[in-house]
């Protein structure tokens, strides 16, 4: 069985989340979510900060995301991602996103990401004890 | 065969559209693509403005997106987008956007979308002539 | 003297703030100081939420900004906010915004604000309670 | 007299741009407004993508903006920015907005911007020739 840190975040939504419609803008769940994964990274050993001094970054290469229930301005929200599951050089995190007041999931989200190199974007090897901590766990 | 009117919208990458690791940030490629994906919308007759008066919307339901390459500052970009597929209250419309200097494809998109009544969100059955025009096109 | 609460909210660095020059972007501070103002505002007795179903807002009217040292990825920064004047139907709320790690001065800024009744736009006079409580604080 | 080119550049509002209070965002204001300056930019020789490369950049060190009357979604508006004032190392921009269809203005603002090298944030004079050119205009 996989294991992987689980790391929750918290918005409280703003205007600038909402839009015309009255309700958070899709855009906006996936500023939600990279705060989250940002997290979660740190939690697996990848330090953002120090990584980018490296010019090394984590890419998202792709992203599917169900948008199942809209979030109201001033909602408090949840957001839970982990590391759902670790290949050679991609990987995929899942998260989904939770209303607090009634439990209900709003959003469910992966995406596939890799760690890449720039300038040139040379996708780099995962790190094998994170693997294999992971696959292992 | 589907028919389907085929809506392009330009961009020149703005600071505001990159970030740190020095490439446009993988949100930002949506804002290009609901630009374009409103812009296709009116031309299928929706009119997002006039929509809006009666709190009809346009809501995206699903987002498939796969970064392939990333846009530098000052690319000069193309979004090319058209309606997919239609059903009776759901839609997808499908996205590709190109580096215009080298024609290089750096993403491909998908979005499901149903038209809703807003407050509420209860989706409408789409234009019977609209589907209907599309589907023996 | 005038009295307002103080409020301080803190946020990490992310990318979605950075830009292609390695800094916050000069835009995202105004998404920082907004999420500080709305919570100043709840403070205050403004509910947001609540005054939205009124369809009454806290409208900026103007906004002074002075960028004096650029946050990083991946830096803490705090923003503090208070209310600095009050008059019958505009106030100014003031914010700075602060690296934590060294407690460098990055950001000051004002706002002038009104509360507006929509559609329409007509401004509401201010609370008397709170405008006496705070000409007399 | 001084002279500078003017810059005009058109926006369609989108969903993006608005939020809750059905109208344009405070925000999304000054995303138009860098659109334009950084146009004006290109008209006074300032190519950003060849002087990031060179990591220099126009830093914004200040801003003013008044709101005067909200855009709504689906407006046709035009930003129109020009070189407002020159000094050796600072210079001042100044931008209008204007709804199209009633020539109704929206908001003015004003950016005082530096020339800057990074890393470190050095402020760089101004071209000679850039700057006699402009107040000898």
């Amino acid at each position: 069985m996989p294991k992987s840190p689980i790391v929750e975040t918290n918005h409280q939504v703003m205007f600038y989340d909402s839009d015309a419609a009255g309700v958070v803008h899709n855009i906006a769940y996936l500023r939600y979510i990279e705060k989250n994964r940002t997290l979660l990274g740190v939690e697996l050993g990848l330090d953002y900060k120090e990584m980018s001094k490296e010019q090394t970054y984590g890419a998202v290469i792709r992203t599917e995301i169900d948008y199942k229930s809209p979030a109201l301005l001033g909602d408090e929200i949840m957001v839970r991602g982990w590391l759902a599951e670790i290949g050679k050089v991609r990987f995929w995190c899942a998260f989904e996103i939770i209303r607090t007041e009634d439990q209900s999931k709003l959003v469910s989200c992966k995406q596939q990401l890799a760690l890449v190199k720039m300038p040139g974007g040379k996708p780099l090897r995962l790190p094998a004890e994170w693997r294999e901590g992971f696959n292992n766990g």
